[in-house]
């Protein structure tokens, strides 16, 4: 299954890990890119300290090429975009923005760029920039999201840009990613099926909240209140903070409510967790090694296309 | 391209118009019929002699199929549900509930039922109650929306369902149908596109709105105020729904502000319209008649299905 995005980034699967704070860590990011997908960590906010180490423990798991997303809001993404020079990674995700002032530093220094963009006009103004693919995402992903869905979305963004487009949200098997194949995208970026992957080192408490989901148990929050919507999962939590927006708390109420409280999620906080995965949750029933989600995607996608 | 859905309707193509109140009248039905498609007329509010004439108007321009779309809420849903079958009508779709009531009297009369669902659970509970396929809706479509999106939804409720499952929408061209196809689905049901259909009676303003929309102009009003979040296009009028919404006034203040704001849309009123359109609409860029529109998104799709 070779595409423009397997050549780009030097891998046998066009599957992208979502980058994913506090969650997308050494073992998960090397667990898919050595059963052929393009394996993530997540820089979140994390000190560029903690990120190298995490570099260190991925190239000590595999020797197939990963990559670094950075969320270009955090206070070390300076550091962060330096790292990924310094550690010769293959490739960059960025979330949260536009990389545009490190792009020309990582080209000289031959790292493949991907920002994920939910929108045309983000989309295109990265490609000026010098991006070499981008990742259009929809509004059914996890964590912090945009207004436009990926079937609307991806073929839109296709049209405008002249590089490779990566689709992302609601993708979580084979029938997504060859539906996103027919729209224009040339690989996908899949973050909520990977949260069940054996590999990923969150709580078994959020492990149990993705494949317990149903198809309407997912909550965007945010929306109101602030200028910042995430998407997570329905849980106690997440319907209070909504109702607390929709009676008018304030941005910097919503903040002090909600702080820190991925990481509570990760760390198995039921009461106080905000269990961030995406719409497509609804079908994620299994924990599953990385390598076993990706051969699935592949069959079921190859069979389709046929 | 014969599917489930072209076998079950008696129609030449897959794509079933979407059933859109004071927009899908006579003729925009019989051409989407005419060219192969499953014309429908929107029920919407009206009393039955109305819609009566509508038919008999549809049926003087096609002898093809074409049916009915019936709001569940309409109070003179009754009546329409029996016009249906004094008519007989190749088949309903319904909106915003359950047709439970009316399914046995329509299967007695050949009528094949249709019901759109935003959710598995209905989707589930439409087909124990005799449902001959379902619609299933992403929150990308114009007008009253769920939570769900398309890509998400549909092999959703492929995976649990056994009757023809229909996707609709955010598809506009032939991209979207394969990707439908790829879904799950086996057919689709197309709303905006066919707002910018040469035969469709909405005012030139109206179409201008649709045409003239980017991907990132559409706006989602109600889900604060209400319980029925409404999608349309981005206008001044409808943010400044949006912002009494977030500023907190009361459902009775937002029904007030929106009542008959579709029809002035559809009668060009561009201060106090409620244009209402699909996410697609950022696709949508040409008017031409329903016959082109339906013949490029099957070449389109059957070159991309190759």
């Amino acid at each position: 299954m070779n595409t423009k995005i397997t050549e780009l980034l030097g891998i046998k699967y066009p599957i992208i890990q979502g980058g994913m704070a506090w969650i997308s860590e050494h073992k998960l990011a090397a667990a898919v890119s050595d059963a052929g997908g393009a394996g993530l960590i997540a820089g979140g906010n994390a000190p560029a300290e903690v990120i190298e180490r995490e570099i260190a423990a991925a190239k000590a798991l595999t020797d197939k090429p990963f990559g670094l997303n950075i969320m270009l809001m955090s206070p070390n993404a300076d550091d962060l975009a330096q790292l990924v020079i310094d550690e010769k990674l293959a490739f960059v995700t960025t979330g949260a923005g536009s990389p545009g002032k490190y792009i020309e530093a990582w080209k000289s220094a031959g790292v493949k760029v991907l920002p994920v963009v939910p929108g045309v006009t983000l989309a295109k103004r990265m490609v000026r920039a010098g991006a070499d693919a981008v990742i259009a995402e929809g509004c059914e992903a996890g964590g912090h999201i945009g207004e436009n869905t990926t079937m609307c979305l991806v073929p839109q963004v296709a049209d405008a840009v002249d590089v490779p487009v990566v689709a992302a949200g609601g993708i979580a098997d084979g029938r997504g990613l060859a539906a996103a194949f027919m729209l224009g995208a040339v690989g996908v970026q899949i973050g909520t099926r990977f949260l069940a992957a054996q590999e990923c080192q969150i709580s078994q408490t959020y492990k149990d909240v993705v494949i317990k989901a149903k198809d309407t148990d997912s909550v965007v929050t945010g929306r109101i209140a602030t200028t910042h919507p995430v998407r997570g999962a329905k849980t106690k939590f997440s319907r209070a903070i909504l109702e607390l927006e929709k009676c008018g708390c304030s941005s910097d109420e919503f903040e002090e409510k909600t702080a820190g409280a991925l990481k509570k999620a990760v760390d198995g906080n039921v009461d106080e967790g905000s269990f961030m995965c995406g719409l497509i949750a609804g079908m994620v029933n299994e924990v599953k090694p990385a390598a076993d989600i990706i051969d699935e995607i592949i069959r079921t996608a190859g069979g389709l296309l046929k």
